[in-house]
C-alpha cells in the first residue's frame, strides 16, 4: 500500500473526527482523580469505558483488581509472526485543584480554540486515545488489524505506579511483546512533533517538621516561642544555591555529565527559549546556571516544592506561632542518579540543617528511575517517517523532563527491544495545571500518523 | 465594710459558682469567630446573650451596628459623684482550626482538670464573665451597684477592632471615665496574679508572590520554571538573622531600649524559663540574642509567620511548579515603634530581595500602636490590694507580649486616667490554640477580688 492506500485512513479519520472527540468528551467526563482516595467509582468507570472501546475494536481483556485503582488489560491476537504491539498509557488524572483558575469546569469537556478543554485532556486520555481510534480507522479502512496488540492501561500513574509495577513482576509472560508504545510526553512546539528517547526519573517526598508541642499566641509567646513556618522556611531556603544548584551534599555525585554528541543532538532541537518565558509571562527562564534552558529541563536534575504549609491560611488573620509546618517536594533525576539514594541525601541535610530542637519527619511517598533508550532502533526510524508523513513534518529526537515512573520498570521487567515514546500533546497544553487541553488537529495527525506506522510494522 | 463583709462576697460567689460557670458554658456554645464572614448569626447571638445578662443586673444597654460586627454598650447609672468605671472586652473569638487537635469540640464546653475547655473561655469571654457576676455577687451581698458602669463589649478584638476605634471617635462623651479595665491578658503563672502596665503593638500583613502567569508541570518545566514557593522560602528565610534577629533595614530604628529600672522590675518578677520550654516540649526557648526570655515576649519586637501555603497542600501529591505563595506575616512592636512605619519597612525589604521576574502583592492586615501605662497610679494599688485579698498572692507588675489593639486607642481617644489591665488567665491556657481553657479556680478568684476592688473603689 503506498501514498493512495494512506489517503484511505486519513479520509477515514477526517470523516471520523468529529465522532472521535465526542467519545474522548465522554471519557474525559469522568472525575477520575488517583490521588483522591473517594474516586473508587469514577476510576472503575473510566476503566470500564475504555474496555468496552477495545472491546468493539474486538479486543478481549478485563479488568484486574489492585490494592489500589484497577488496570486494564486487553489483547488483539492476530498471528504469532506478526509483531506484539503493548500500548501502555493512564486512565487516571491529576487533581483539579484550583478549581477557580479553569474558564471551564474541568470534569466539563469544552472545544475553544480548536481544543478540548479539560483535565486530562492530555494526560493521558486524549493522547491514549488516538492509539483507539487509529485501530478503528485501520480495521475499517484494511479489513483487519494485522498485529498482535496488547493495550496496558493503568490507573495510578499520577501517583507512581505501584500496583502496575507489582502486576509487571507477576505477568511477564502476558506482557512479552516486540515494541512498546507510550504517547504521555511532549511535542516539541505545536508545530513539531518529537520521539522522545529519555525520561527524567524522580523522588518525591513530605516533610512534616515540629518545633513545639502545640502553636502558641504570638502575643503571649512572640519572642520565644520557635516558629515552625520560619525554621521550615530557613531550611528549604537552604537547599538551593543562589546559581541555581541544589546544595544537598552528594547530590550530583551520579549525574552522568551531558556529553558531546547529546549537546550537539540539543543544539539543533529549536527551542524558542524566549518565546517560551513570554508565553509564562516570564522576563526569562529560571534555572542552573551554566546550562542551556533545553538542557535543564531534560538533561539535568531539578528540585521544586509542590506545595507547602503551615500556621492558618484561611480567611482573615489568626496570631499563631505555627508549631507544625509542612512540605512536599520533589526532584527530577537524570542518569545514573537513584531516588533511594537522593532520598537519603535529602534526609541528611534536613536533618543536619535542623536547628536544636526542632524535628523533622521526612516521608518518602514515591520514585522512579530516569531512562535513556537507544535512539538508533530501527523501530523509531520507522516511526519518524510514519510521525513525517501524518504531520507533515520531520520529528525531532528530544529527551523529556517528565516521569513516566513505569518505563524504566517496563524496560527492566520485560525487556521489550523496542521503546516508541511518541508525545502528541504541545508544550503549552498544561498538563496538571488548570485549563488543560488537547488539541483536535492533534489528534487527527496523531491517528494519521499511527495508521501509517502500524501498516510499516505489518510489513516490516 | 472589712473582711467579715468580703466573706459575705467570697460566700455567695462560692455558692453561684456552678451556676455561673454553666452560664458561661452558654456563652461559650456560641460559635463568634469573627474571622469568617459567615459567622453573623452567632456573633449577634453571642453579642444579645452578653446584653441580656447586662439587663438582669439592671443595666440599660443595646447593640451598635457597626460595618462589621456588633457594639455592646450597656450602662448602670448610679450617682455622678461616684467614679465612672469603663469595662472593655471582647466576644469575638479565634478561628477554631486546626479542629482535629481538639480533644473535646472547641464549641462543646467541657469540664476537665478543673478547668473548662472551649475556644474563647480565656480569650476574652471567661475573663470578661468575672466581671458580670462578680457584680452580680456584690449587688446581690449589698443591695446595690453604688458605682457608674459602662460595659463595652466589641466582637472584632481578634481581626482588629476597626469599628470600635471608630466608634471610640464618634462617642467620647458618653463613654467618658475614671477607671478603664480590661481582662483579656494573662497571670504570671497559675499562682501568681498580675497585674499588666503595657503591651506590645502589631502590624500584621499578606504577601501574595507571584512568579509566572500559571501553575506548570515539574516535569516538562523543572529546570526553568520559577517556583514561587522556593522564591518565597527564600524571601522569608532572610528576614530574620542567625542572632534571632529582625533582618529588616530600619526596623529597629525606634525601639525603645528597655531601661536599668524596668530591667531590674522585669528580674524580679519569677519567671521559670525551663518549666516554660518544657511545657511547650522544647529543649530551651527561642529568639533574640543578648535577651533574657522574659524581655523578649513583652519588650522586645518579634516577628512570626502566622501561616504560609503554595501549592498542592492536598491529599497525595501532585507534581506541580507552583505561581503563587502566600505568607500571613505578623510583628510584635514595642514602643515607639508604629506599625505604619514598620511596614513600610517591609515592603521595601520585599521589594529589594525579590529576583527579577517575581512580583509581591503585600496586603497590610491591621496595625495597633504598642502601649505603656502608668505603673504608679493610685488605683492600681488598690486592684492589687484586692488581688491580694482575692488571690491569696500579691499581684507581680508585668508587660504583656500580647497586643490589644484598642487601648492605645483608648488611651488617645478617651484619656481616661487609670488603667486596670488585670490578667485572669494562666498563661498555660492556650488562647489561639486548640484546647483552649479557663480555669474554675481563677473565675472564683478574679470574681472575689473585683468584688473587694468595686467596694474600695467605691469608698475612696
Amino acid at each position: 500500500m503506498g501514498i493512495s492506500g494512506h489517503a484511505v485512513f486519513f479520509e477515514d479519520i477526517d470523516r471520523s473526527l468529529d465522532r472521535y472527540m465526542q467519545e474522548l468528551c465522554e471519557f474525559l467526563r469522568i472525575p477520575g482523580v488517583s490521588a483522591y482516595s473517594d474516586s473508587g467509582d469514577a476510576m472503575v468507570r473510566s476503566a470500564e469505558w475504555l474496555l468496552d472501546k477495545l472491546r468493539a475494536l474486538g479486543f478481549s481483556g478485563e479488568l484486574h483488581g489492585t490494592e489500589g485503582w484497577p488496570i486494564v488489560l486487553a489483547r488483539h491476537e492476530y498471528d504469532e509472526s506478526a509483531p506484539k504491539l503493548l500500548i501502555y498509557g493512564h486512565y487516571d488524572v491529576q487533581p483539579e485543584v484550583p478549581l477557580e483558575e479553569w474558564s471551564t469546569p474541568p470534569f466539563e469537556p469544552a472545544f475553544r480554540d480548536g481544543a478540548v478543554f479539560a483535565r486530562g485532556a492530555n494526560d493521558d486520555k486524549g493522547q491514549l486515545y488516538t492509539y483507539v481510534k487509529a485501530l478503528e480507522t485501520y480495521k475499517r479502512a484494511t479489513g483487519s488489524i494485522p498485529l498482535n496488540v496488547i493495550f496496558l492501561v493503568e490507573g495510578e500513574e499520577e501517583i507512581g505506579s505501584k500496583n502496575l509495577m507489582r502486576f509487571l513482576a507477576e505477568n511477564k509472560e502476558r506482557l512479552r511483546s516486540d515494541v512498546f508504545f507510550v504517547s504521555d510526553s511532549s511535542m516539541l512546539s505545536k508545530d513539531i512533533p518529537a520521539i522522545t528517547y529519555g525520561f527524567r526519573g524522580i523522588v518525591s517526598f513530605e516533610i512534616e517538621l515540629q518545633t513545639m508541642s502545640h502553636d502558641l499566641h504570638s502575643g503571649l509567646f512572640g519572642g520565644i516561642g520557635m516558629n515552625a513556618a520560619m525554621v521550615l522556611t530557613n531550611l528549604l531556603a537552604k537547599m538551593v544555591d543562589s546559581d541555581g544548584r541544589i546544595a544537598v551534599p552528594g547530590f550530583y555525585d551520579d549525574v552522568r555529565p551531558i556529553g558531546e554528541r547529546e549537546r550537539n543532538l540539543m543544539a539543533q532541537v529549536p527551542y524558542d527559549e524566549r518565546a517560551v518565558a513570554e508565553s509564562l509571562h516570564m522576563p526569562s527562564l529560571a534555572g542552573e546556571r551554566g546550562y542551556e534552558a533545553f538542557e535543564r529541563k531534560s538533561a539535568r536534575p531539578a528540585l521544586d516544592i509542590n506545595g507547602m504549609w503551615s500556621g492558618f491560611t484561611g480567611e482573615g488573620s489568626k496570631t499563631v506561632i505555627p508549631a507544625k509546618a509542612y512540605a512536599k517536594i520533589s526532584s527530577r533525576l537524570v542518569p545514573d542518579q537513584r531516588p533511594e539514594a537522593i532520598f537519603e541525601r535529602f534526609e541528611d541535610f534536613i536533618a543536619a540543617n535542623l536547628p536544636a530542637g526542632a524535628k523533622a519527619y521526612v516521608r518518602w511517598q514515591f520514585g522512579a528511575m530516569p531512562v535513556v533508550t537507544n535512539v538508533d532502533d530501527p523501530n523509531i526510524r520507522l516511526a519518524a517517517e510514519a510521525i513525517e508523513e501524518g504531520f507533515g513534518m520531520a520529528p525531532v529526537f528530544i529527551r523529556s523532563g517528565g516521569t513516566i515512573h513505569i518505563i524504566s520498570e517496563i524496560k527492566e521487567s520485560l525487556k521489550i527491544p523496542s521503546m516508541l515514546i511518541l508525545g502528541w500533546g504541545r508544550p503549552e497544553n498544561r498538563s496538571h495545571s488548570p485549563n488543560e487541553r488537547f488539541y483536535v488537529d492533534d489528534f487527527r495527525k496523531a491517528a494519521r500518523s499511527l495508521c501509517v506506522l502500524f501498516e510499516k510494522l505489518a510489513k516490516q
